[in-house]
C-alpha cells in the first residue's frame, strides 16, 4: 500500500496532522495499536489557542459548547489541622483570545477530529494496528517503508509511504527505532489520578483547585458532565500500594483526608492511574527531513498545567500544511526544516515552565507572589498564544506598521464588519485551515482617492505575480456608508459564473451604525494606521510578514525563496 | 390506533406542538399530506423571539448558526427613471433579545424540528397520509375519531385520539370540516416570489431592500448559502402570464427591469410561486376544548415582514405545554381555554400590522416617518417579543416589585454568574421547555442575615406545599464571595445520591471579579430591588406572577385554581 503520509498514533497529535490531511486531500494512513479512541481519562485541559485552531477546522464550537469553563482557581492549605482558603484567583486572562481555558475529556476531542477526518476519503485510520519494522531514506519517491501488524492478523503489511509522522506517545515506537531518546530527570515523586461524580459539599469543587496539606497536595479540575477529575500527590507507600492492584479507593480516601472537615466521596468513578513527575525532551524532531515526532513523543511533563494535548496537537498544526504544500509541489520541502526550529522551542519553554509550575504546586517554600507570576504565566505565554516562531524563510519581520503584531506570532482576533451585510465576525474565523495563505490588506480610508489608488495597484500587484494561494481580504476604514463593494478591485470580490459574487471579503473596522472614518476599533487593536499595511498569514494563522500597501514585491520575494509553484492558479 | 394528540400538518406549528410532546413524553401522531417536510422556499423569516423558543428545545444555536442575519434594510425608490438609494436602516432592535431577526428556508428549521421529535419514541409522524373524515366530542376518554388515508393505500385507518390539533395551513382540512372559515379581505394584488442565487452588481444584494418602481415593488431578502429571496409586484396580466405555466423567467426579467442599470440574472434558481395578498382570520381556535387550530388555519397575510412562520411556532409554543400538562393529570382541562384568548389576540394585531406593513410598502402616499415608525415596530412588537397575554388563571398580574417585568409577557433575558463556577449565563439559557414551571428567586443580599432568613422561608413554604413542578432557581445580589452555596436552603442545591449536588441553581447577578453587593447588572436589568422577589415563569417563559419573598401563598392559589394535580412529586 502506497500513502503520502503515514502517521503512527492517533491521538491528538495524529488525529490533528490527520485533519490536516483531510482538509487538503493528501492520502494519508494513521495507525494505532489501540482497538478505538480514547474512552476515559487522559488529557482534558484545553487552551484557547487550541479551540482556535479546533475552530479553524470547524470542530471548535462543539468542543467549546461540550467543554466545563474553569473561571476561577481556588487556593486552599492546611496549617495546623484546619483547611483553609487562601484566595480566589481569574484562572483565564479575557482579552487574549475569543476563548477561554476550558476542560473535556480527551476522547470527545479526538471524535471531533474524528468526525473531521471521515468526512474525507483520503485518510483512513486503521486501529489494532502496531509497526513491527521501518526502513527510512530507501531510495525512490517512496522514502519510507515500515512494515505494520495488526492485532487479529499474523500477516505483516508493507506501507510505502513519503513521510512518515512519530505521534506514538511518551513511549514512541518510532522514535526509539531511529535510536532518539528523551532526555531529562525524572523526579523521584507520584501523582495518582481519578474522574469521578464527587459527592461533597466542598465549596470550591466547581473551581480548579490546588488544595496544599501535609498529607499530600490536591489538584481539583471541575469537568464537563458533573465529573471532576482530582490529581493526588502520594507518598512511595501509597504509590506501591496503588500499583499493586489499581483501585482507585486509596485515591478517593486520600482525598476525603486531604479535604477534611469537607464530605468527598466517589460516584460514578471513570478512569484512575498513577504517573511520577518529570520533564524529558527529545532534542530531534525530524531525521532525513522525512520522518517528524510530535507531541509526548518529544516533550514529557507533569499534566499541573493542562499543556500536554494543547502542545501536541499544536504541534502537528504547525507541521500539516508545510508536509501538504511539499506534497502537492507547492513549496520546497526546505520549509520542513523549520518545523524543528519553529516547535523545538516551544517544547523547551514547556518543560522549563512546567518544572516552575511544579514547583508553584508543591513547593513548601515558594512565595505568594512567585506562585502567583507562574499561574498568571500558565494563562498567557503557556497557553500558546505568545508562541514566536524565530526569523526564517517563512517569518520575515520587518516594519512597524502594525505596532501590536509580532511577525512568528499568531494574528490576534477582534470584531470586524461586513462591508456587504454588516454582519459582525471575529476576523480569525475567516482564516480556516484551508492550505490557503491569508493576506490582510488593511487599507486604510477608502474615501480617499488617494488611498484607494494605492489598494487598487496592490491588487493588481497581485494579479500580475499570480499569488492565486493567497486568499486576500480588505479591513478598510472610511465610512462603511462611503464605500461601494462594486468599486473596489476584483480580487476583493471575486466572481464566479454560477455562484455570482463573493461578497464576504471586505470589512469594516468598526460598527456599522458608526460613520466616522479614520482608524477605528479593529485599527487601534491591530495598532495600524490610516496608510495602513499588508499582514501576510502563513496557512496557520501565524504572521509571516508586515508590510506596505507598497510591499507586494517582498511577498513576492517570500514565495519564491520557499520554492513555491502554484499550480492551482 | 390510540394517540393522546393527534396533529393534522408537520409544518413550523405541527413540527412545534410536536417538539412540546416528545419532550414531554406524551403519545403523539403527526400526519402530512406531502411526502416529506419542505424541500425549498415558503417562509424564511425568523425573529428573535422565535429563536428564545428553539434554543429553549436545544435547537436555537444551530439554526442560528446556520441562517443569515439581516441587521440592515435598506430602502430604494426609482424616479423618472433614475434608481436610487433612499435610506439605510437597522434592521433590528440590539438588546430586546440575545438573538436577532435571521432567515433560513423553513425546510431547515423543519428538519430540525424532526431530528428532536425523532430522538423520542413518543412522536411519530406519518408522511404521505391525509384525513378523509371525522368525528369529535364522541363519548369516552378519546373524544376525536379520524379516518385518515396515505397515498399508496387504499385502506383508511381509524385513529382515536384525546386531543386534535389542525396545523394544516391556510386551505386547513380541519377548519373547513368543523365549519370554521377565515374571514377578511383579499386584495387584488398579485406578488411573484423566488428564491435564488443572483449573479448581480447591485451594491445592497446582502441588505434587505424594498424597491418602489413605477414597474412594480420589490422586496430583496438575502438568505443562507449565497441565496437570496426576491418578492415582485406583477400587474394582473404578468400574474396570469406566469399562471399559464409558471416559469419564473418571467419574474426574474422583471427584477431584472426594476433593478436597472444594475445587472440582475437568476443562477440555481431554487423555488418560485404566486401569491395574492390578504390579510384573513379565524376568531375560533378551539371547539369543545378539544380541537384546536394553530398557524396558516387562523390566520394568513401577506410575507411582507416575514412573520407568518413565527407566529404559527408561537402558536403551538403557546398550546403544546397546557395540552402535555392536562393529559398528564397535572392540570385542569379549563388552562386550555386561555389558548384561544392568548393567540386570537396575537392574530389580530398580527393582520392588523401586516395591512400596515403592506402599506408602507406600496402605498404610493405614506411619508417616510409612518413608513419608519411602521418598519420601527416589525423590529419589536411584530416579532413576538412584545405579546402580553392578557391575566388569566395563568397570568395574575399584581404589585411592581420588578419594575421592567410585565406579567404576560415573555421573561427576558440578561446575564448572570454562577455562585459554583463563575460562568456567565443568559438567565434565559436555563429555562428548558421541559414542561417545567419556573421559580425565579431574587434573594436579594443573602450577605444580611435577615434577608437570608427571609430566603430560608420562602424555600421552607415551598417545600411545605409540595411544588414539585417549579424549578426554582436563586439569583441573588451579595458579594458572590460572601455567598456559600452550602450555607443556603436545600431547594437550590437538590441533592441526589448518585449526582451529588446540583451546583448550577444559584446565580450572582454581576461579573465574579466585581466583590461589591447591592442591586447588580441583572437586579437593574429587571428593575428589582435589594428587597428581591419571586417571579414566576409559565413553561413558555411568560411571566405568570410576581410577588415578594413572602408570596408563596399566591402561588399554591394559582396552582391551586388551575387545578395543579403534580403526581410526579
Amino acid at each position: 500500500m502506497k500513502v503520502d503520509v503515514l502517521i503512527v498514533g492517533a491521538g491528538p497529535a495524529g488525529l490533528m496532522a490527520g485533519a490536516w490531511m483531510a482538509r487538503t486531500g493528501v492520502k494519508t494512513l494513521i495507525i494505532d495499536q489501540k482497538p478505538c479512541r480514547t474512552q476515559s481519562g487522559h488529557a482534558d485541559g484545553i487552551e484557547s489557542r487550541t479551540l482556535e485552531i479546533l475552530d479553524s477546522f470547524g470542530i471548535g464550537e462543539g468542543v467549546w459548547r461540550d467543554s466545563n469553563r474553569t473561571i476561577e482557581l481556588s487556593l486552599w492549605y492546611q496549617q495546623q489541622g484546619v483547611l483553609q482558603r487562601e484566595a480566589v484567583m481569574q484562572n483565564c486572562n479575557p482579552g487574549l483570545s475569543r476563548y477561554q481555558e476550558c476542560t473535556l475529556g480527551q476522547g470527545k476531542i479526538e471524535q471531533r477530529l474524528l468526525d473531521l477526518i471521515h468526512a474525507h476519503d483520503c485518510v483512513e485510520v486503521q486501529w489494532n494496528t502496531s509497526p513491527v519494522d521501518l526502513r527510512v531514506n530507501i531510495p525512490g519517491e517512496y522514502r519510507i517503508e515500515m512494515q505494520i501488524q495488526t492485532v487479529q492478523e499474523v500477516e505483516i503489511k508493507t506501507i510505502h509511504a513519503k513521510y512518515l509522522l512519530g505521534c506514538d506517545g511518551a513511549h514512541s515506537w518510532v522514535r526509539e527505532r531511529l535510536g532518539l531518546r528523551l532526555e531529562g530527570d525524572k523526579m523521584d515523586e507520584h501523582w495518582g489520578v481519578f474522574d469521578a461524580i464527587p459527592i461533597t459539599d466542598f465549596p470550591d469543587i466547581r473551581k480548579r483547585c490546588i488544595v496544599r496539606s501535609p498529607v499530600g497536595h490536591l489538584m481539583v479540575i471541575p469537568r464537563e458532565a458533573r465529573l471532576v477529575r482530582c490529581y493526588v500527590q502520594l507518598d512511595c507507600r501509597t504509590a506501591a500500594e496503588f500499583k499493586k492492584n489499581y483501585h482507585a479507593d486509596i485515591l478517593v480516601k486520600l482525598v476525603a483526608t486531604i479535604l477534611q472537615p469537607y464530605r468527598f466521596e466517589a460516584s460514578q468513578l471513570e478512569w484512575s492511574t498513577i504517573y511520577t513527575v518529570g520533564q524529558r525532551l527529545c532534542q530531534t524532531l525530524s531525521m532525513h527531513n522525512r520522518v517528524f515526532l510530535a507531541g509526548d513523543a518529544i516533550h514529557t511533563h507533569s499534566p499541573k498545567a493542562g499543556q500536554g494535548m494543547n502542545v501536541s496537537m499544536q504541534d502537528t498544526f504547525n507541521l500539516g500544511w508545510k508536509l501538504a504544500a511539499v506534497l502537492k509541489g507547492q513549496a520546497s520541502a526546505r520549509i520542513l526544516r523549520t518545523y524543528e526550529v519553529e516547535r523545538l522551542a516551544v517544547a523547551v519553554r514547556l518543560v522549563e515552565f512546567d518544572k516552575r509550575m511544579v514547583q508553584a504546586v508543591c513547593g513548601r517554600t515558594l512565595n505568594a507572589h512567585t506562585r502567583n507570576s507562574i499561574l498568571q504565566e500558565e494563562n498567557s505565554s503557556a497557553s500558546g498564544l505568545t508562541a514566536r516562531y524565530c526569523p526564517s524563510l517563512l517569518t520575515v519581520p520587518r516594519g512597524d506598521l502594525a505596532a501590536n503584531l509580532t511577525v512568528g506570532m499568531r494574528f490576534p482576533s477582534t470584531p470586524v464588519f461586513c462591508q456587504s451585510d454588516a454582519r459582525p465576525w471575529h476576523l480569525q474565523q475567516l482564516l480556516q485551515s484551508t492550505g490557503a495563505w491569508h493576506l490582510l490588506v488593511f487599507g486604510g480610508n477608502l474615501s480617499a482617492v488617494s488611498q484607494m489608488k494605492r489598494v487598487e495597484r496592490l491588487a493588481a500587484a497581485v494579479a500580475d505575480h499570480h499569488l492565486g494561494i493567497l486568499s486576500a481580504y480588505l479591513i478598510h476604514c472610511a465610512s462603511r456608508q462611503e464605500v461601494d463593494l462594486m468599486d473596489l478591485p476584483a480580487l476583493f470580490r471575486p466572481f464566479d459564473a454560477s455562484h455570482g459574487y463573493d461578497y464576504w471579503k471586505v470589512f469594516a473596522d468598526r460598527q456599522p451604525s458608526v460613520s466616522s472614518h479614520g482608524p477605528g476599533e479593529a485599527y487601534r487593536f491591530y495598532g495600524v494606521g490610516e496608510e495602513g499595511c499588508v499582514v501576510l498569514l502563513r496557512p496557520d494563522q501565524h504572521v509571516s510578514f508586515i508590510g506596505s500597501l507598497e510591499d507586494i514585491n517582498s511577498i513576492v520575494v517570500i514565495f519564491t525563496s520557499i520554492g513555491w509553484n502554484d499550480r492551482d492558479s
